[in-house]
């Protein structure tokens, strides 16, 4: 007889969408059986360990397998490869799980940024910042149609794709670039009103988007990165939104988090809009990847 | 034998989208056969009137129908009923047409605050202009999901119907409230994250949304207005936004337009958002308007 499920939960990053609360946690009590224990610190964690059969994580070190003899599940909510061991660094007997909800949160997050900017929110806001009480004419060269313009995604696993489902549903033209066509890449920039990027963090994708690539966009396109900030030429970039040779560039992502004032990105360039690494960022986040664990039978 | 058509365009309202330009001419010619005349001033269009079967315009006076004996079609772009002379004032033989695309867009300018709103653009553009280079624990308060969470619209005819069905697509939970089962508005207020406001401008719904109705609605509630100004009690309203007793206004019109230093919400108060009646404005306004007219036949 299998002996009784003990889940270990370990997540308290200081932002508070990732941060296990009462509401969230009374979920995932919602949703298994067995003993479920919260540790705040690394060295609880370790302390908790040899008993745990499931542990859910924001990291987890190869040398902590040593102590973890019944465990079966490794899990974080992240969507990055880079939190957990790879999957070559497993014991046997281990699964390792990344959530794939991410792009639900995201695509909302994308939908903002490229409506905002159709619809003249930022305009907007500058004339009501500066007091200018009806500018109704001054308002028409920002205001435009979304349904019927183009949406390159370039990255197209989970998160770009349910990007791209969101977008196609508010009658955006949506092509998808996974990672192994990049290739195709210039090509479809030319015509491209949207370039939403979602690609993991990659070597191999860095500085793709470069001076040549950006040359290749309309005047009026627009960037949205809410992949990883390596795969963007950030001088080249600030280049082209100083000229404003590209209409604007929603980062959420930057070569170097947390961004500092060393970045050619930290001015505050015309078009350039930056979130902090927050598109996925919601009280729902952890309650979502309890119940995509459940539904996928990893909490079994 | 029916004589030839003669179409007669009156379109220059100042505003950009509301105008007619060379591009939505074209669109125009490519949609009908006949002659086609186009006049800026209304010397010029009551001098061609006495030939015109079509007459596209922004307004027209009752008594102008007595120098119009070949008028079929009277039509304006506008949802606005003020606009033309009312059903009972045609002459036999004529028919008045509004645009009813009005919402595809408008649809699309609520979907930018609501998501805007929801996804924390407004507070990370706070933060940007002062600076803050990266805010991420302070964002977190600031970001939620739209997908799950509820809206009323209030106003179901075209323009609220097209709202609908793009929040729908977006996972938002619709309860569209037309004019006359308004009696229901107070008891699904308790329950909405979204007031969308969709009515036409009509002294029936003055101040409808009133102090005691603010009362009824979440703190995390936020009114997005889009239909006509006379349906917000204003007074109410800037007092709720001062107090943070709901958590903001998205408002593209107001009792008085356009908007001046008398009004409670010309500051800016806390969560306000304005827009200067521009909810429709596009480059597709007019084009879409014609494309309407002659998939509906108005324009044989």
């Amino acid at each position: 007889m299998k002996s009784a499920n003990r889940y270990l939960l370990w997540l308290n990053w200081p932002e508070g969408a990732f941060r296990l609360n009462a509401r969230s946690l009374a979920v995932f009590k919602g949703l298994v059986r067995g003993e479920v224990k919260v540790v705040r610190s690394e060295r609880a964690f370790l302390r908790a360990l040899p008993e745990a059969t499931h542990a859910v994580v924001w990291e987890f070190r190869r040398e902590w397998f040593a102590r973890a003899p019944r465990l079966r599940v490794l899990a974080t909510p992240g969507a990055g490869r880079e939190l957990l061991p790879k999957d070559g660094e497993l014991p046997p007997g281990v699964v390792r799980v990344n959530g794939t909800f991410h792009g639900a949160i995201m695509g909302e997050t994308v939908v903002a940024c490229i409506f905002a900017h159709a619809r003249g929110l930022y305009a907007a806001a500058g004339f009501q910042r500066r007091g200018v009480l009806w500018p109704r004419v001054e308002m028409t060269p920002f205001c435009s149609l979304v349904a019927g313009t183009k949406a390159v995604i370039l990255g197209y696993g989970h998160v770009g794709r349910a990007i791209g489902a969101k977008l196609e549903a508010l009658g955006v033209e949506v092509k998808g670039i996974a990672r192994r066509n990049i290739g195709e890449l210039g090509e479809s920039l030319r015509e491209a009103d949207w370039l939403v990027m979602a690609l993991p963090g990659d070597t191999g994708t860095d500085d793709l988007i470069d001076a040549a690539m950006l040359r290749r966009m309309k005047r009026t396109a627009v960037i949205v990165n809410v992949g990883r900030g390596n795969a963007i030429d950030e001088k080249a970039l600030a280049s082209v939104l100083k000229s404003r040779r590209i209409a604007g560039a929603y980062l959420d992502v930057f070569k170097r988090e947390p961004l500092d004032s060393s970045s050619p990105l930290a001015e505050n360039l015309p078009g350039l809009v930056r979130l902090p690494h927050a598109s996925a960022f919601a009280p729902e986040y952890l309650p979502m990847f309890f119940r995509e664990m459940a539904a996928a039978g990893w909490l079994k």
